[in-house]
């Protein structure tokens, strides 16, 4: 509506800055001056990347971690053309602003940081690489072929055939093993990306592995932190999904997408041959024996991992219904019944809620003190910035929004979300206070971080409240906290303070092992010691024992194993990292040069 | 990346002209004062609009037209708020402005030309409902419900119950008859106002109308042209959908869209009782006798209506293989047999194409003569300036597109049609010289107007070519053209030239009779002649006789039988116009009031 303005003369005082910045760093990367470039950063600084100067997910923090990796890839990396996207931002002393890059091989986005004239933070992250772009937009396929053929195969032909074929006649590059989310948008990635891969679940369809648990599961993350990528839900679709209406997405996703996927089928084993660098993976598709050789191997098996089945005295002679919350069916058969679940984190939660939303009598056995925010909360005040439809309207696309939280290094991330934690805690302070009263032992992390750096850390230890908290703080369901199981009787739970809990069903709500667990189960201890445990990354808190080590440990990164890759994490993990992980597979099969930087020691097992 | 320029002065002068002119419309209709309004218009102009004054689809043509349709409507429509969006643009004369507004009932999107400062196009849209808008973004659904409630119905139970009860135990508002691309998309937009439908459709999946065709079929139109409402193609899409990826894309989307779709299911009968307001619709759902009462029916079956089955002496003593094209298996069957295919429209040449393919004896019999454009010139020409990569670009949305092809008046459309097909023409002669030379009979229609206003005039008479031109410009497609059938032998077609063309298969690609066909066959001869002919608009070109009516007759808007619709075209249309019609039917079932404006005469019964 406005006449255009005349030519601009001068930037503005934040975008200079970065401007100039972006500058300064080019001219010492292009003259390879390592002390140059490592000037630019401020002491306390730290350079996360995001495989386009390490091959790796890797974070630099201070001069001289990023001094030396510079040394090591600078050249190989040869980096080129920074320029920044749009207009910086400054508060709080921080200018910010998002940038691209090129690199010898590929394209990449980065976001900056700057305390003064020094960097504070700084992202890079590689989004394509150069001569295997996706081909999308207008370089979509054409689809039918015009002209006339004699005996053409049509496109279903074509389909067809390549699925008759492939993991038969003719080998996949990639085996993900697991077809969960994680797996369906790992294996989008790569299909995108031209790298023949199959998907291998159990279950019947894809989805069932939300649609057989019980009826009361949604997902606790609001919508639009849940989009797969290439395909955004829609824009009427509800912030929380059902279980049967993320079951029925990603089933029609994976046809959309076009996923070679195994349905009804598990890998039963899987070894790597050093020479010929290709493994050898056993199938039971639908009872027939597939042996597979593909040159990468991709657990996608949930970042769970294998169930932690509790052993305690007398299990062997209970005489009602036992079993881990994996493996709970829902409430409907429990009516009346007296429950007992061993476990107080997200599982125990729901599954209490669901028994007694069944008419079942039920009780929860606290073991350690849990971390409890309400859904509300933790969206409006944790989320809402990044992932909301607020943010949507602020410009803050689901990309933009995964870059930024990339953007924060680990080993500062919990002061960003202590203060966010302190504003939960005052806000539904009387809530708190309610579920004290009903003797419910509450945390908030070992330092005040709350849920995201307990989920970041180890992957246990809280609740997000969709319910479950008010009927324990109204005594609806029952409350032993602060005990442990001492023996299983025949009819009942007997608790370390001696008191029984009758029982005619247990559910053991007892967490899982790491994700290497599935390396030792499917491949060999051996490996699944060398790889060690999957997730945390060392800060020492419970659970999270240390030295540190600055990124998840194994998660979507090369690993101590050949060939070996390691996938999975929420719908917003998933979503972000499966680029990464597959631009890793894709770079690969096309014989790029992929040496690793920061391969870290092993110091954790399980 | 520029310091904020100072708070703008002066708008643009196409700006200023779009905005003053909006202003003194609002003023003239503010004050009731129609003289006044009528006095922006010049003397050649056209107000189109889509159910925002009028309840109807419906063009007023110049000065009186236009002050007569606001006589009627003006009081009751109270329209307000007019603003322009973004800024007027000025080409050739002609200011150009995107407006909004709102009326007594609902919002409304509008685009305005200006020649000097007169209107000479203005169309109205409306796009939603006051109090009943989808909920979408921020007004989407909660989802799963937090909270504990004793014995929950899951989303899964809720949607298996609505299933089972809808048609059975409640009825449904409308009854879409037809499940293909059209009925899909109408289903969509009313599921998302909130209105009980139900999808009836012959086939046992969706999507099947294409799957079962032959196996060459593809869309002929770019993926551009195609979404469908609310869930776009993801950006990867090839450009030319094969039919069996637009059929399970068809099929996911009535999933994730959740429509009430009764597959395996054909409406047998239908009838209207005029006291109840109600229809009687029978359905046969997979071998059982379901009768519905809704209280709005729209046949979704195809703008095409029913085949035109021919009627030669003689057709009865062949000895091959005879069936209309709409019945053609594709040409598997047919390797080294001779095939004769009467008709040289799209699916004349498209059976000839796969039939040669196949390693068949091919002739078509042209009996008239035929407009042929190449596909990507089509593309390249005629639409790449709305629906194109390109177009997405310069921020031509679908949306905008669709909008931008509403707001040009049939009345002068064919304007803007012949210079496209005059440049076509000198592009492609080479092209054209060949199909010539080998005998074929070429037209761009009446008035040199081309493709799309065949399409629209009597939706026949031309071919997009994807290869079959070339093969009977080579002679690899036999050709009798300038001839009539006289008579089908045992064993051949004999021809108004007395020749004789032998024969195992003869395909009858004779075309479709008008929609309204499909009334006579399932509710009455008499409703049929009552409605009248559907498609065409009184061009008085061939096959789309006078007198002049200005819109498509009897498509997306009322017709003379009440409560009785038809939805149809192809995919742009279908997508941008069953917006209109979900909104009319919605705005019955809330009993708003909906005066209908222009209904016209039925000039023609078929």
């Amino acid at each position: 509506m406005i006449e255009s303005p005349p030519a601009p003369q001068t930037l503005s005082k934040p975008t200079q800055r970065v401007v100039d910045w972006l500058a300064s760093l080019e001219k010492a990367l292009s003259a390879r001056d390592v002390a140059a470039a490592t000037a630019l950063f401020a002491t306390d600084s730290y350079w996360r990347d995001l495989i386009a100067f390490t091959w790796n997910i890797a974070t630099s923090e201070g001069r001289d971690a990023i001094g030396a990796m510079l040394e090591a890839n600078l050249a190989r990396v040869d980096p080129s053309d920074f320029g920044i996207v749009g207009e910086a931002t400054e508060a709080d002393g921080v200018t910010e602003g998002w940038f691209t890059f090129e690199t010898h091989v590929g394209r990449g986005n980065g976001l900056l940081r700057l305390k003064g004239d020094e960097a504070w933070t700084f992202l890079t992250t590689l989004y394509e690489l150069k001569g295997f772009e996706e081909p999308t937009g207008a370089m979509r396929e054409k689809g039918a072929e015009h002209g006339a053929f004699r005996d053409r195969a049509s496109w279903l032909e074509r389909k067809q055939r390549d699925e008759a074929e492939l993991g038969y006649t003719k080998q996949p590059y990639a085996v993900v093993v697991g077809g969960g989310q994680g797996g369906i948008g790992l294996g989008a990635r790569l299909r995108r990306l031209g790298v023949p891969t199959i998907v291998v679940d159990k279950h019947e369809r894809p989805g069932d592995a939300w649609r057989k648990r019980y009826k009361s599961l949604c997902l606790h993350d609001p919508v639009w932190y849940d989009h797969l990528p290439y395909l955004p839900f829609p824009d009427h679709w509800p912030v929380f999904s059902p279980k049967d209406k993320i079951a029925d997405w990603l089933e029609s996703y994976v046809k959309i997408m076009n996923l070679n996927y195994w349905s009804s089928s598990e890998c039963t084993s899987a070894s790597y041959d050093d020479k010929k660098k290709e493994w050898t993976v056993v199938v039971d598709r639908a009872g027939e024996t597939v042996t597979l050789h593909p040159k990468q191997l991709i657990f996608a098996t949930g970042m769970s991992g294998i169930p932690n089945e509790p052993v305690y005295p007398g299990m062997e002679r209970f005489a009602g219904a036992a079993h881990h919350s994996s493996r709970h069916p829902g409430g409907d058969a429990f009516r009346g019944k007296k429950c007992v679940v061993i476990g107080s984190n997200n599982s125990a939660h729901d599954i209490c809620a669901d028994l007694w939303e069944h008419g079942a009598d039920v009780t929860m056995v606290q073991r350690s003190s849990t971390h409890i925010v309400k859904s509300d909360s933790l969206m409006e005040l944790a989320l809402a910035g990044l992932y909301s439809e607020e943010a949507v309207a602020a410009g803050v696309t689901t990309e933009k929004a995964d870059l930024i939280f990339a953007s924060l290094p680990y080993r500062i991330m919990h002061e960003f979300q202590i203060p966010v934690y302190a504003a939960i805690a005052e806000r539904d302070a009387e809530f708190y206070a309610r579920l004290e009263k009903a003797g419910f032992l509450l945390d908030w992390g070992d330092d005040d971080s709350g849920l995201f750096m307990k989920y970041l850390r180890r992957g246990s230890g809280y609740y997000i409240d969709v319910g479950a908290s008010d009927l324990i703080a109204d005594g609806k369901i029952k409350l032993k906290s602060g005990v442990t199981v001492t023996e299983i009787l025949p009819n009942a739970v007997k608790l370390s303070d001696g008191s029984e809990l009758p029982a005619d069903l247990i559910v053991y709500a007892t967490g899982y092992g790491s994700m290497n667990g599935w390396a030792a189960k499917l491949i060999s201890q051996e490996v699944a010691d060398k790889v060690g445990k999957c997730w945390g990354f060392g800060s020492n808190t419970t659970k999270d024992p240390g030295p540190w080590e600055g990124e998840l440990r194994n998660m979507w990164k090369p690993t101590k194993q050949e060939a070996l890759w390691f996938h999975g994490g929420n719908l917003h993990q998933s979503r972000h990292y499966s680029l990464y992980l597959a631009l890793q597979i894709k770079a690969r099969m096309e014989g790029l040069e992929t040496p690793v930087y920061g391969m870290g020691e092993v110091y954790h097992t399980s």
